[in-house]
């Protein structure tokens, strides 16, 4: 074996990933150390409690609750206890005693990114997370440096496996959310506490970190629009199918081009559920895997598939920056840092341009087709698609009974659509406006 | 605008690539030195022929025929002249000058790759080639750096655009191989001499490249295993479809475990066309796409997928490592240099196990499937499935005409079931072996 330089290597945490990196990085240290070019030891591992059930079988004495002194001396410090509070502090300290950091924590990166990426850069050191946006699925590496010489026009991103196990589910069995939901955390794929993945807050904060990347821009976590799955209903995903689409929840990063004279670019970053064509790529992204449809303006479309999370499919994209990290520390050079010098401004939701899927309870009335069309001309929204269908026939006359209206739109402001919706529900002819949803992918 | 240190840019080369790069270099001059950290100046092109049409509308006063001169003093050196000489001299040339290397020459690499590696480690130079595997799609950093701290599987990937352009009108159309490739020769997507791709020659140059970054090892090219698609019929098409499989010219980079006690583990490299699943996500990439699908321990099943080739597609990836190139300049430290410390062995085609699908015209006579299913079972090769069904029957008679059997088998080693094909075609029972395929993919 060849004589390398050893790298001391400290481990913030030991739940599901941080378990399984130590124990690939004890199982695996040879193999390691021929790729990084160093002997990478793992000094010990920072816990809260010691005696803690682990997923891995893992030496004892490496545990300790001492993470502050495990840091000093370290060159890599892997931060996977998750939240914003510890690990901000203790990534500070670790930049701080000139560690590279490694870290999964997509809370802490999309609310705290530039105090610990500036951190960084004062000491030329390196922030790495691959994992930190869609699990194992290699997307950082890609937006940061393959795609760095184009232009990232858009990103459609499926990056929350419980919302798309959800409504995978509700499309296949035609189920409704809550009981999809309860089958999930019974099969341990939603939390008992299910709200950062269905509210989409855990989307949001990948959107962040995706949209900071492909656009080389400081997107703070209040800069996206955000709206969870849990209002989509079966009747909901049933119209989709009828209409050729899919439900999916999505991270949409996008880039908008200057509009007038003299005005720049902007970024829209936004995170609901849309409605995706069967036939995109993205629609047959089943279960809990997630994918990352990229569109650049040289490269064309591409598209990153693979799981999402799970505690060793994270670890591997844990292990990949530690094997970075400890090529870096042998190659010298200072830490290269983020890309952040565009400063492009990000749009409220309003100023966004998609198409839609209206879906209306009207009167069966005569004229009320012409009165809804009225309206939604009037409010420069441009109708590509009706279909019509009646739901409650009354027997005893021509009409008089409920119609279900499904308006399909060209692309149209989300403003406009927004008060041409408020201007239907409060139209005389329309019942009820029982949904409103966006299309993506073109 | 940031007063940005200037880093001389030669690129060797102005074809397909080479000009929509540097098109994109000095359209987007300020946003990649904005991403870089550096100014990125063109300081020249050079070409064969100065005065050769072109693909984009380049200042004249860049262009030179003297590569030798304009590469002293560059601090980045992009070679897209492709082929082996001259590239070969220029590539070392500029590491010797002091240069990084930026190349998409899959030829050069996957035959001179060790040497061109060898004397960038020699000075610490760096040497990208994204766009040498797989196009515009992100896959060498993947693979290089994002899953360097995991255990490759297997790799199974369409990395040659023209062959799947063939393979997927030949699926859709039912049309034969000569007039598909015409067409796709009329169009443009393949060569007037279609040898490179057809006959698998330019997936084998990249799978050598893609096996070499997933198993940290050296592959030369000679250790790739190589057919084409040149005997791919119609008739091999539509009865894979009918079996539920398309396909599709595979490469295939396999790791294999160590067989008996005290072993090592090896690999097997091969190109061929290979029965895929309908469902798998491979037999969706649909015409001139490339994907490359990545099985890995512990992060599971990925897949990258995105345009395999075209000039400004393949410019974005050669951008991406520009601007890579440039950022490692200014953080200073030597190169990393490639990871090849594994040193596993490429074991010969004889010893990979597979499926795979074998059809024969047999006499239809009594006997004839025992006869045949004993040959299989002697030569150590089970049967999965059979399908027998009759081609030309003897009206006369109760038998005495021909029937064509498709026998699926499970996994066998390829020595086994060549030698087993050998003696079924000279038994007296087999007309004729019509096609053996490998099913790929599980």
């Amino acid at each position: 074996m060849t004589d390398y330089r050893t790298l001391r290597v400290a481990l913030l945490g030991a739940g599901a990933v941080g378990s399984q990196v130590a124990d690939l990085l004890l199982k695996h240290g040879d193999e390691l150390a021929d790729r990084a070019g160093a002997t990478l030891e793992l000094a010990g591992i920072a816990v809260r409690d010691v005696d803690a059930k682990r997923d891995a079988d893992l030496p004892r004495e490496l545990f300790t609750t001492d993470a502050e002194t495990l840091i000093v001396g370290s060159d890599i410090v892997i931060e996977l206890m998750g939240g914003i509070e510890p690990a901000r502090t203790q990534v500070l300290h670790a930049i701080a005693s000139g560690a590279d950091v490694v870290t999964a924590n997509k809370a802490l990166l999309a609310t705290h990114g530039s105090e610990v990426f500036e951190a960084a850069d004062q000491v030329g050191a390196e922030v790495y997370y691959e994992a930190a946006a869609a699990g194992a699925i290699p997307i950082i590496r890609p937006l940061r440096d393959s795609l760095a010489g184009d232009r990232v026009v858009r990103i459609m991103g499926i990056v929350n496996g419980t919302t798309n196990y959800i409504l995978d589910r509700m499309d296949t069995e035609g189920a409704d959310f809550a009981d999809v939901l309860a089958q999930a955390q019974a099969l341990g794929y939603a939390e008992a506490d299910p709200t950062a993945d269905v509210e989409g807050y855990d989307a949001a904060q990948k959107a962040a970190i995706l949209a900071s990347l492909a656009f080389h821009t400081t997107v703070p976590l209040d800069a996206v629009h955000r709206e969870g799955i849990t209002s989509v209903d079966a009747a909901m995903i049933e119209s989709a199918r009828h209409a050729g689409y899919v439900i999916k929840l999505l991270a949409v990063c996008e880039r908008l081009a200057a509009t007038e004279e003299g005005a720049t670019e902007a970024i829209s970053v936004r995170v609901y559920p849309a409605l995706v064509e069967r036939t995109h790529p993205l629609a047959s992204v089943h279960g809990a895997n997630n994918a990352v449809f990229v569109q650049a303006e040289a490269a064309g479309d591409l598209m990153f598939y693979g799981a999402g999370a799970g505690g060793v499919q994270t670890a591997s994209a844990v292990l990949g920056d530690v094997v970075s990290a400890a090529r870096r520390h042998i190659a010298g050079g200072v830490g290269v840092g983020e890309s952040t010098r565009a400063n492009l401004p990000a749009v409220p939701i309003g100023h966004v341009i998609t198409r839609y899927q209206i879906t209306l309870e009207v009167d069966d009335q005569p004229g009320v087709l012409a009165t809804v069309a009225g309206i939604l001309s009037e409010g420069r929204v441009s109708i590509a698609t009706v279909e019509q269908t009646v739901i409650e026939a009354d027997e005893n006359s021509r009409s008089g009974g409920s119609a279900r209206l499904v308006i399909g739109t060209h692309k149209a402001r989300e403003q406009d659509l927004s008060e041409t919706v408020e201007r239907l529900a409060a139209s005389g002819v329309v019942e009820r406006v029982v949904s409103v949803l966006r299309v993506e992918g073109n």
